[in-house]
């Protein structure tokens, strides 16, 4: 990325960005987010907004926020508002905030979802403010403790229905995404919702089956403790996540979910055929055709 | 770890030891074994046996052996013998070994299946001279390219059937990974199988049909490409791994294999219960349960 080419390209819509940041939630995403933008200059001044008042006192604490404010006043000081809270939330929490914006302000959200989002927002008299957006970026932590610094870099951004939303909004939001090193893919949101059901919600599905598994038949507790190494820990990893932030996920795209969940107990049981009828050739098959992962993974 | 103190009470296992090693398979855990046998000083001279001329010019050229030589020609020149091959190899080749073995010798393998390689050398006359050991660690790489230094630490080090082995070989093989920072673990053969079927084997058959689940579907690659995150990489990495180490440890852990993927579709099963009747309590239940993990992980 060229950045002083950017900068000059994108100095326009800068021209009407205050600097005043709201972030809807104060948690890994928004936490991040607004750690970025300050530190890259952006937010002059950034206000929190939480349903929790001992989120808000860790947030003030941490630097991630400045000022914790109820919804309504956070928005009407603000000139970008950013949620990131559960995709179940987001949708009447959404509609309250653009029932407040005006036309010189920015909405966006980070939600793993986004037609649910879309469809409820598509017929709002201000829906050209806000700009949907998907940073794929995230941990297995959830809240304002687990906020990073130089999160999101090197990760891909999907923007869903540019079309519908303001240029100079969008311009912005791209902007700042690409200086937090993001690379902008944009998508209409029935399609984003597929492809994140196969890149990300289908690794969170199996990732808590398989903790569960191992929980299940592992009663000896300790020989877990004790044996669990590198494979264990990376396959696992995600069953840490929150079910506050993923359950609501899974539901809001429950048909996509279903889709690739059936498509991957089907891959499961051609393993099981293979061992079953102890069929080498089978399962090296199986096998060689998983290691093609590795152009996508070794990009 | 108190070094001191294990320097001291093991130096009687080391005077016989004098210092030429053979590693049966130049590649990831064997490379990895012996820089760090020559890092720590205990291998003076490393020999080399491969099945192929790439692999032991390869080894040569990273030094990870000063010798390459033919299979009964290294078992003669060798204080410690280290076989670390794919485990359907392993059976024949440790037969041919034990023949040439003397009671000055030590024999040690490095399978992550134990019961099929102990049942076959369960009547050897030299069973004494070798230890059968799991030290639980590898990535998704393999061949001698893969060899890193500083493996092994922090990890557990299975070993099965210490009674059966001289007192003297296990005291030497266990020194030598506690040098390497490996915590030891001590089970019969049949446990082990089952352990590292739940903590292991399994993760990597998930991770391959993760990977053929996404792939099946993903047509369009380039989405995948830009799409994939950090989670979905971590979930599929396995599916890298060697069909040509990972299939023969399957099938020979084929019983126990089958018994966790079995549990596995069932948990996944769940998950998509809840989704197709859109029970949001029973899904919480699941990914809640799931996060019981996190004190295996976070140990």
């Amino acid at each position: 990325m060229d950045d002083v080419k950017n900068n000059t390209d994108l100095e326009a819509p800068f021209s009407g960005f205050g600097g005043t940041l709201a972030i809807i939630g104060v948690g890994l995403i928004s936490g991040s987010f607004a750690l970025a933008l300050k530190d890259k200059g952006y937010a002059k001044h950034v206000i929190g907004v939480s349903r929790t008042k001992a989120s808000e006192k860790k947030a003030l604490e941490l630097g991630l926020i400045d000022e914790a404010l109820p919804l309504e006043e956070a928005v009407r000081k603000s000139d970008f508002i950013y949620v990131a809270i559960p995709v179940d939330a987001t949708i009447p929490t959404m509609q309250r905030i653009m029932d407040l914006v005006t036309d010189k302000q920015i909405v966006a959200d980070a939600g793993s979802t986004k037609f649910a989002l879309c469809d409820a927002l598509k017929n709002h008299t201000m829906r050209n403010r806000f700009v949907a957006t998907h940073p794929m970026w995230g941990t297995e932590y959830s809240g304002p403790d687990a906020a990073v610094k130089n999160a999101f870099v090197g990760r891909a951004c999907v923007i869903c229905e540019k079309e519908k939303s303001n240029p100079g909004a969008v311009a912005l939001v791209e902007h700042i995404y690409r200086q937090l090193g993001m690379n902008i893919i944009y998508m209409d949101a029935l399609n984003h919702d597929v492809h994140a059901a196969y890149v990300s919600h289908i690794s969170h599905i199996t990732s808590f089956a398989l903790a569960n598994t191992v929980l299940e038949k592992e009663k000896e507790e300790n020989t877990i403790f004790e044996l669990a190494g590198g494979g264990f820990e990376s396959t696992v990893r995600l069953a840490k996540s929150s079910p506050a932030m993923w359950a609501p996920i899974f539901m809001q795209n429950r048909e996509n979910v279903l889709d690739v969940l059936n498509e991957h107990i089907t891959q499961l049981r051609k393993f099981k055929a293979s061992l079953e009828k102890e069929n080498m050739d089978y399962l090296y098959e199986l096998m060689e055709n998983a290691n093609k992962i590795r152009k996508v993974l070794d990009k």
